[in-house]
């Protein structure tokens, strides 16, 4: 595949593509999208995985209400000013106008505490390990499916701790789980970190990023975990008796991720083609196409391949056959590489007399002639080759179009030209991240350990540089 | 156990139970409730059930927009007219005026029928069969956590097709589907049937509905299935092109279950003590607590309680040893008692020493001395008796509290003494159904076949019946 090719999945071509792949579709509310079923299978692989990841880890599910009462949104003061100007209202209920108006939940910290408030009193009573698979809503004014929608769905976990180290643990321990997650399963890798001051969470201490690079260069936030300190403890009121019988605010974590993960799949291995999914999150990841001339042919060739889907569906494979008769093979053909499923395999009557069969690999295209006995271990095969694949295609890309940028006009000539991460170093000060507001960079995050040692002066004031940065362009 | 302790979970008992056995918790937005973690454990055996069935079947989930235009919710004339009194709406959002009002969903029809006029062409499209995990909000006066909440979680099912006929059966096919889950998995017996016109879902043509009697002798309705006609197709523009040749609005159903079953749990089965789950929907079905006096014992008896428990998990029997030191033995007894986990295992040092173990029923109290090598073949035994006793004792229950009512007058002195389901026959009129509103009793369902066949004349008028019907007071 050509660099043009792949290039294809940005901007406009993105947001056709979602559509036509049947992820999802417009909706007539300004900024909300319709999950299909495509779309939302890769969701149930999403969650399944991350929720039995969360159990393991002593997490439990519970559901707080979607409405919450206005005053709560403003307890917390950062809080309220990052999430105002967001806000959907309810003002009218069951007819009648309310005292107080409610607010359709942009994220769930402020309902949550005050339950935590009821519910914690003791350090008997922490650690509280709490896990929500909600939609939120957030008033945005430029929308695009799956990356930034009016309203999507998450999980967003919920944590009160006794002890400031252990909120901090358990805020990375998260992260990595979500890198493990991202790098592993959806084949996209990620750099982490922390977010700067100024773009970490309205109301917490520290934010844990990934941010992963897409096919034009931009960066995408895919997940952040977040250790809040006391703040929401104490503009709750929660206290807790610790065992040196101190009264003290509860120190806590919050983290999500959310539906634009599928948007990141499209971004990071669709080509123009299509979609090219990654067979651990592929809903389907292998298609049997029959072909045949007559009935004669069909029903030998149907009994062939459904033989082969019920051996591969034994080894766990999901697997489809498209006896579909009313459109022909290269029409089938098209749509299964539109949908991104990674592998085809194609049965004739000749596939049959020869005991063998076609497989094509979606993501280099490339056919392979496979023996009956050979097709299901070389299926397995596969599939975690091109996983593989993927994962270093994509580690490829991003670090082909990550550079250093030793000055502001170098970085400014750099993103005008093209597109990547820039490593950046940063004097740490809020009016030298501005400057990079001009040519609509930000500084994505702040990586872990020594890859963000300083190596050289900040390149906006020239003052000594705190942190070695990721800046980019961002979706 | 005497019928005086069963009738205690009814009213306000009903409450404190709920949130004592911390299955939900009120919260500070009227008629909200939290659902807790052991409440969402059920909740989540109930999704995993109805939704194996549901792709079984042949159905898919997809996710549409939670906020609707309000304009939607008044294209289908009756459905505006059932809904409007119970809408929450926002009118500001982004800081701004909106210039049409949104409704946060009630149900789902108007905006899956927005989408279905896009992808409905042909009868090749056809049928269409989504559902929905969502939450919705319906603005309620009096409210009861899980029974009656202003916001709650459901499936909602949305199925469209090419015939009368088909979206008939589809209906008729879910409502047999749930009986089996509700019936099978939470051990209570239905009464199916259709509802009456004043009764029946607002926008519809037929309600097919389930009717199980609590413990105080009330109804409360479990899930209903909509056979919707062509009302919701018509009022959207929905057109296919039919096989024969004409363009037709598709016939279309609409079904759910919601997290108001997990209340007719406790009001079915619980007692004096609390809780009492049937065991496949139970989210422990055997606690183990260990017993010990020092340290010595405790190392033993832990041992010997991990092995038991290890044997029962790969009997894929859902397992919890309570190993707390916080809180005495009595304590834990009294706790899982409270929170209705079927089966309670104690061992102790001498229990140790007799190679056995103590199995006590929490459905009947009863206590049995089980050697070690029985064990898991004597709880799994157990455990589908449990099951199957709690099943036939509610059948009992309903039976022995359901009667016939040959006039007015004996009804209403009947349901004034002792509560229950009255068998009444009907002339069919809503100004005779009206009659029943002065014992706030209404027609809950007219069953199915021959047991809705009239044994005398309407009790109300004295005409002719048309049905043999069930009237109660209800949740």
């Amino acid at each position: 595949m050509t660099e043009a090719e792949q290039a294809e999945v940005t901007g406009d071509a993105y947001s056709r593509l979602v559509v036509k792949a049947e992820l999802a579709d417009y909706s007539p509310v300004r900024g909300c999208m319709v999950i299909r079923e495509y779309g939302y299978a890769i969701w149930e692989l999403i969650q399944t995985w991350v929720d039995r990841e969360l159990k393991a880890t002593g997490h439990r599910n519970a559901y707080f209400p979607v409405l919450i009462p206005m005053s709560f949104i403003t307890k917390e003061a950062e809080h309220v000013q990052g999430f105002a100007p967001q806000l959907a209202v309810v003002t009218h209920g069951g007819g009648e106008k309310l005292a107080e108006p409610l607010v359709v939940r942009p994220t769930s910290e402020t309902i949550i505490y005050d339950s935590y408030r009821r519910w914690i009193q003791s350090y008997r009573d922490l650690p509280v390990l709490l896990n929500q698979w909600a939609n939120v809503v957030r008033w945005e004014i430029r929308t695009r499916p799956f990356l930034r929608t009016m309203e999507f769905l998450w999980q967003e976990g919920h944590t009160a701790h006794a002890s400031s180290e252990e909120a901090d643990a358990e805020a990375r321990m998260i992260l990595d789980m979500y890198i493990r997650f991202i790098e592993g399963e959806l084949a996209i890798p990620v750099l982490s970190g922390k977010k700067s001051e100024s773009e970490k969470f309205a109301g917490g201490d520290i934010t844990y990023t990934m941010e992963s690079m897409m096919q034009d260069g931009k960066a995408l936030q895919m997940g952040t975990s977040h250790n809040l300190g006391q703040n929401f403890g104490r503009a709750f009121d929660v206290w807790f008796l610790d065992r040196d019988g101190e009264r003290k605010n509860p120190w806590s974590t919050s983290w999500a991720v959310t539906t634009r993960l599928i948007g990141a799949l499209v971004l990071v291995h669709g080509d123009s083609k299509g979609l090219i999914l990654p067979p651990r999150i592929a809903p389907t990841q292998v298609v049997i196409v029959p072909i045949w001339r007559d009935d004669v042919q069909r029903d030998a060739v149907d009994d062939y391949a459904s033989d082969i889907a019920g051996e591969l569906q034994g080894s766990d494979i999901r697997v489809h056959v498209d006896r579909r008769d009313t459109v022909r093979p290269g029409f089938k053909f098209n749509e299964w590489e539109l949908k991104g499923v990674p592998l085809r395999v194609e049965v004739g009557p000749r596939d049959l007399e020869a005991g063998q069969a076609v497989i094509a690999r979606r993501d280099t295209g490339e056919k392979l002639n496979i023996s009956r006995e050979e097709l299901s271990s070389s299926i397995r095969y596969l599939l975690g080759e091109i996983q593989d694949d993927l994962f270093q295609r994509a580690l490829s890309f991003r670090d082909q179009n990550t550079r250093e940028a030793s000055s502001l006009e170098e970085l400014e000539q750099n993103l005008d030209r093209q597109r990547g991460f820039y490593w950046v170093n940063w004097c740490g000060s809020a009016e030298c991240e501005q400057a990079f507001a001009r040519f609509k960079a930000t500084i994505r995050v702040i990586p872990f350990g020594d890859e963000s040692r300083p190596s050289g002066p900040c390149i906006v004031c020239g003052k000594p540089a705190e942190a070695r940065t990721i800046v980019s362009q961002a979706y």
